[in-house]
């Protein structure tokens, strides 16, 4: 049965951004920090792009699973166009990330503007879905041909997956930093039980894997 | 050298206590969830007076490890009172934990009420002090015999621990819980690095222990 889950970064005070972001700086002061541990991992250099020989072990062997399961992604507008609103509502805007997306499967965003599925090089598809989180998942889901559906974020849209009971596993890679202010992943949500799974930890990040009790 | 340590049960989104707290129910609404790891646990039974056989292993150690470090204890006001205000400014009240308080040892309340020192039964005495966190901290530290001292919150005091440069070590004992909404642990503080010295993980609790970079 496909899967809905989430795999993000946050500090340990729970920041999945730090303050002061702009279209220059989207992850704010301090942000980068969060994803420190993944950049030179060899799955995460071979799924971006990045030419060179990557680190190998558990950290890696972690995101290469990260990277199999999904079929689809799930993500938010402002994940789509990197918080500017204005490319939101230009139907030729093509977000911002590039001609070749990391993703290479069909991302569902989940926007308020109608507006044509983009298609983009490397199997990347933006498709924009104006009537809620459980069309967009069910539609994410049909996608994903069997295997899971990877929710992106931002953190309202973590919140939308929470509330209407869709979030199966939770995965947080926590960085050894404390950004004081910024975007939080959990903000004003409801009360949930949740299962460990797993832990895997390494010097740069703690990775702690949950079920979400339904 | 003395060491400032803290020891703190959070949920995964950051909540050392729930919403809608009382006097009758001083962590909030599911608060309790974060401690339900520790209840059951030899050390801490035998810490706090309960009778009964309790749970060994890997919590149990690491419980026992954090009872025996610290010579001394330092906490923030609403901590000594359990949250009513009204009691603080009362040179009679003995706060909230009781004629034989869970301490045993000398703890440093910072207030802005200066009162008489408070000797309870078992070795716990209450110590105000008026005139800020390094004051505390170098009463604290001089009444450990060496040991070391423990910051028991809350966030408050946690932050001026950090803010002051004071604070060396911090475990964070993750429940498996989303809170939603009540008292963080860190809000609005400055930006920290933080190195992972250890992670001890059970099905109940995920402990991260901290070093943080000064």
């Amino acid at each position: 049965m496909t899967k809905l889950r989430l795999d993000i970064s946050t500090s340990l005070d729970g920041f999945v951004a730090g303050p002061n972001r702009t279209v220059e700086q989207p992850l704010g002061d301090g942000g980068l920090q969060l994803h420190e541990w993944v950049f030179g991992l060899a799955s995460w250099m071979e799924s971006h792009g990045v030419e060179g020989d990557g680190a190998t072990g558990p950290d890696d062997d972690l995101v290469k699973e990260q990277l199999a399961q999904p079929g689809a992604v799930l993500m938010g507008r402002r994940m789509f166009s990197g918080g500017e609103d204005a490319w939101e509502d230009d139907p030729m805007a093509e977000g911002w990330w590039g001609d070749t997306p990391p993703f290479h499967m069909p991302v569902f965003v989940l926007t308020h503007h109608a507006r044509k599925t983009l298609e983009l090089q490397g199997g990347t598809s933006f498709v924009f879905v104006t009537d809620g989180v459980e069309s967009a998942f069910e539609q994410a889901q049909a996608a994903a041909g069997g295997k899971d559906v990877a929710v992106a974020g931002g953190a309202n849209v973590v919140q939308q997956c929470l509330r209407a009971g869709l979030l199966d596993e939770l995965q947080v890679h926590v960085a050894p930093v404390l950004l004081g202010s910024g975007v939080r992943l959990f903000d004003g949500g409801d009360q949930a039980k949740l299962e460990v799974m797993r832990v895997v930890d390494s010097p740069t990040v703690t990775h702690i894997k949950y079920r979400v009790v339904k």
